[in-house]
């Protein structure tokens, strides 16, 4: 199967299985009702689903059940859909469409963006902890830890922070390569890590797995620079050019488009290195990690 | 020892644990740093700590051991302090003062105020999930699947959006007990579950404690209206009369002064006889059900 046709299959799985684990939008009070509504507005809008599908293919990687790994990949999902609407509000990013969309805000108000966020977030944890995530109490508790620490002051929202805090200054590389590995790569290395617990894998491979995924999502980042940058606004599904208004640093802004695209395949390269101990059997994030980073093209 | 002290005590120690449990405000990039100093602005400023005291107190019925009950109730403190940071916020209640000091956003800015509630709510599940927490990985997973529970969208976030649409709205009292028990009635009696939790306590005396909790909670609240009502803001430091302001259905606007005023001994009267099975172990509980409707007087 081509890794397209895979994506697609994964993709399905997840909507799906995140369609069955959001509250419903015909329950509950009005409140519970328009939070419900928010809250799978942004969640089930589409995107690629690329967080989800490494959440579960590393988990192929050790053979556990798709019904452990779909609900992971789902709550993952849930993370990231959280901090879209987050990122997006008036006093963060200021962001009107997100896929092709109004943003939460827009579409709802601000306390509602908020408030949907807040209650994503929230339901990542229950997900998680439910008895059917998984058998084995010790592996979801090392999930939620897992999660809590990525998502948290060192990871994704250290990680918004310091994006805010860095708008209209030219940061030096290194800065931006720890700002980007707090934000996306935060999340790429968090999803292909979750796998491994799942499938209580060794250190060394969960380490492994981490390299990659690190690798990856520094170079999925670069590639979205580069989007922004040559104004491919409908693949982006967002205004695009808005880095630069912005005075954001980022890896084009920094290196130029010509070494950002050079920096992009290095990483790809380097990134399937990190998988030689799995051998043929990691070919699907081998494939994983060029097409992000060509998606575009 | 009389509650006072014992409150005293035990919020001595909380604040302590809360301490250690978060994070540095000296450590790691600037982005890291201001979020830890808004998160720290927030839970460490002061708070009479009630539901943490409530958490103690109910993990002391089955003999947990201090370490851990401390742990859950920073936890608590944790989801509380970032409730009241979003609910707050300019979109939301829009409250400058809290616990006499400006709020979050005031101190700080929005995005920090709410990149910060964030980093509290993801804290929580970050502190619970910790081995050290309790050694029954069962037990954390249980506790994070509570926590979740009374936060999400049937409960404290919920609750808060339900508490934006009824403004300027009279509510009829069946909603305002519905509203309140979503609100504050949800972590008061999430408090009492997780010290069962954490002492495996037999479903019959979690439902028990459970119970008292609800009824603590709404009396809780209405002393809360009470003192919003008779304008004693020194005493809830916050601007008061806000409510009638916003048009906010309470259960003074609902009830009178005075009969609300029965209500809430009526509630701690009901809330003791729910102790029943732990007779004189929990009397510290029935003290304080009745501390909590009669401290500003």
């Amino acid at each position: 199967m081509k890794l397209e046709e895979k994506l697609q299959e994964i993709s399905d799985l997840i909507n799906e299985r995140m369609d069955d684990l959001l509250p419903s939008i015909s329950e509950g009070v009005k409140g519970e009702r328009r939070i419900a509504e928010a809250m799978r507005y942004t969640a089930m809008s589409g995107g690629k689903r690329l967080r989800p599908f490494l959440v579960v293919a590393s988990a192929d990687l050790f053979g556990v059940s798709r019904s452990s790994s779909l609900q992971v990949a789902a709550a993952v999902e849930f993370l990231h859909a959280y901090s879209l609407i987050h990122d997006d509000l008036p006093s963060m990013d200021n962001d009107d469409m997100r896929r092709g969309q109004p943003s939460s805000h827009i579409k709802f108000d601000e306390a509602t963006a908020i408030l949907a966020g807040d209650a994503l977030l929230t339901l990542v944890f229950e997900v998680i902890s439910h008895p059917t995530t998984h058998s084995d109490a010790i592996v979801r508790s090392d999930l939620v830890q897992t999660i809590a620490q990525a998502g948290g002051t060192h990871g994704l929202i250290g990680g918004q922070m310091m994006d805010m805090l860095s708008e209209g200054q030219e940061l030096p590389l290194p800065e931006i390569s720890r700002l980007q590995r707090m934000k996306t790569g935060a999340l790429f290395a968090l999803s292909c890590e979750l796998g491994a617990i799942m499938g209580k894998a060794s250190r060394h491979c969960r380490n492994a797995l981490r390299g990659f995924a690190n690798d990856v999502g520094l170079a999925f980042q670069i590639a979205d620079d580069l989007m922004d940058a040559e104004g491919l606004s409908s693949k982006a599904g967002k205004k695009t050019g808005k880095d630069a208004l912005a005075g954001k640093a980022t890896f084009v802004t920094a290196l130029g488009i010509e070494k950002a695209k050079k920096q992009a395949q290095m990483l790809v390269e380097q990134a399937g290195k990190h998988l030689d101990v799995f051998d043929h059997r990691a070919d699907v994030l081998r494939e994983f990690a060029s097409f992000v980073v060509n998606r575009q093209r």
